[in-house]
């Protein structure tokens, strides 16, 4: 999507180098910078530090994580282990070990000497892929947005929480997607961001999204969104999944299950967008069975922003003596679920429709 | 309540210099600043820049700056205009009006020479009213604390929502009066702080109120509450109000509503400390009838906290071109809320129990 009016993805391959090139969204949104990825370990950090986040971009990096971990040593063994390196940069998001198990059951029985370039192939395949599903799911989602329009007919107003915007994916992201495409539509929309504490992806990426693609949309802190729909200032929500049980309980940033909660409540539908690489169909009950990232409490102490001179200061916000504590995921039960958004179409959040859909 | 091990209170007045002290609020939890306030401006300034803050202890203030407006003119007229000012400083809260009104009754048939005394004597009676007000409400939570940990036997768990502590009353505070008064029990206690975005009202005064009071707790962002509660790692909610309706509905710092949504999904009790100046018996309907203060965009896009070099600066943390909306309060309809505490005893939040306890 757009950036200071130039198109750009949030990873590609650098043929002339054999690198790959992503963009630090640490920085975002107060710096562009696009960085490169030379080794299995770059790729490690990028996902452990956040360079890379979201479930569908962790997947596509760690697919090339695959290929560069291949320039070092293409035994199966190696291989194999890069793969569960790369499986524990992040314990939630179900894309990681989705893109490294597809890898490695391609690769397990080939010659050695074509692992490294099947790999490469593979890899541009899953970031191609990640492409087309993401543009489908916005086709899917666009559908829903229409429909609510032609019977309201005047500005939607969609909160969304988190960011699932194509920075969370290579291109058009996920919860973010139906509202590009409702914008190409010419249909007036209006989003609500949620801050998203501790990291603020809502206002540092989301935000940001959205004002390069110049879309209408306002700035809430993570408490707002109840009173809003209290209020009927909100038509819709949609957000994303990390993990998508087969239960249909969805694992997505802490407090989505709190607007989930606040919808049901005031009768707006929640709409989650969840590419199928998100369901973990093993799972069969998202809420005892998916586990949840604990980070560092500096995460919740500490905030990263502008200070008067334009540079990047790092604040502390609590008391000294404090503890923080911070889960970064929660589960919103099936039941409050409107509808899940996949590149498949709409579908329910229940086990007998997720279970259609399996690829 | 203690702070280093001092005890202090929020406001006292100073006969020597005939002035109010109040502590600066807006420098906790860095720095403890107690500043005089000389003239009714001084007192404006206070509320409405939010030196100090919390519905019970704005009333207090505003019952001295009638004091100290009357060391300037005891005319009708310039006291009346002078509660108007005073009321105007905040939307939301019930004490403001509640204190201005009671002195205005009191003192216009007052002769003048008697009003200025009279507003004082007035004002210290609603500051040493509050300190009792908050402790029975102590005293009536800590029945609810007690029974809850006679069947647990083991550290409750309690979670809270923005300030209602000491700082936000004169002293012992509305919400945190029960957990105090636990402490003093010696019965085990742990507390969940909400970060309470955007001003940070949990971080910076709740959470130093309890370190200060060697009270076992735990900071949060406002996302967390519901998985906590999912995951049964709450006990109860206590928060306080800005203004109850008379149906039981109740007005609170935004993300209130989030809260007790989740504690009624989990089945976990959620009470509100409620001291009956918050109460306004002419709404009969809180939802639609309580005015939600809208405040500045810069609360939310700035935040303020100690930098490397321990000075207090304030960053941006919002991308260029952003619009923010800032909602300072939410309604949570009275069926999510299990009981109000207030100095009267443990009542239903509804129409027939709030009426009861009328003065």
């Amino acid at each position: 999507m757009l950036v200071n009016g130039k198109k750009f993805t949030t990873i590609w391959f650098d043929k002339k180098n054999e690198c790959v090139k992503i963009i630090d969204q640490r920085l975002l949104p107060h710096e562009l910078k696009i960085i490169d990825l030379n080794e299995l370990n770059d790729v490690l950090y990028a996902i452990k530090e956040m360079q890379v986040r979201g479930a569908p971009l962790i997947g596509v990096s760690a697919a090339y994580g695959m290929f560069l971990a291949a320039k070092n040593d293409t035994s199966i063994e190696y291989l194999i282990e890069s793969g569960d390196k790369l499986i524990e940069t992040r314990p939630t998001a179900v894309n990681l070990s989705w893109a490294v198990n597809k890898i490695i059951n391609k690769i397990k029985d080939l010659d050695e000497s074509n692992r490294k370039e099947t790999i490469l192939n593979i890899a541009n395949n899953i970031r191609e892929e990640d492409i087309q599903v993401c543009s489908k799911i916005g086709d899917n989602g666009l559908k829903i947005i229409k429909e609510i329009y032609n019977k309201k007919k005047s500005t939607i107003n969609i909160l969304t929480h988190c960011n699932a915007g194509w920075l969370a994916t290579v291109d058009w992201g996920t919860a973010l997607s139906p509202i590009f495409k409702a914008k190409i539509n010419n249909i007036p929309i209006h989003v609500w961001v949620d801050e998203t504490r501790p990291r603020n992806q809502g206002f540092s990426l989301t935000a940001w999204e959205l004002i390069n693609e110049n879309i209408s949309n306002s700035l809430i802190v993570d408490n707002v969104g109840g009173y809003l729909m209290q209020q009927q200032k909100v038509d819709l929500c949609i957000t994303g999944t990390d993990r998508l049980a087969s239960n249909g309980d969805v694992c997505n940033k802490i407090g989505t299950y709190l607007k989930a909660l606040a919808a049901y409540d005031n009768k707006i539908p929640f709409y989650v967008s969840a590419p199928i690489s998100s369901i973990d169909f093993n799972i069969l009950n998202g809420i005892q069975d998916i586990p949840i990232e604990e980070r560092s409490g500096e995460e919740v102490s500490h905030i990263e922003g502008l200070d008067e001179k334009n540079m990047i200061t790092k604040v502390k916000i609590v008391p000294d003596g404090a503890t923080c504590v911070n889960y970064a995921f929660d589960v919103t039960p099936a039941k409050y679920i409107t509808k899940l958004i996949t590149e498949k179409g709409i579908i329910d959040a229940n086990s007998s429709s997720i279970n259609k859909i399996k690829n």
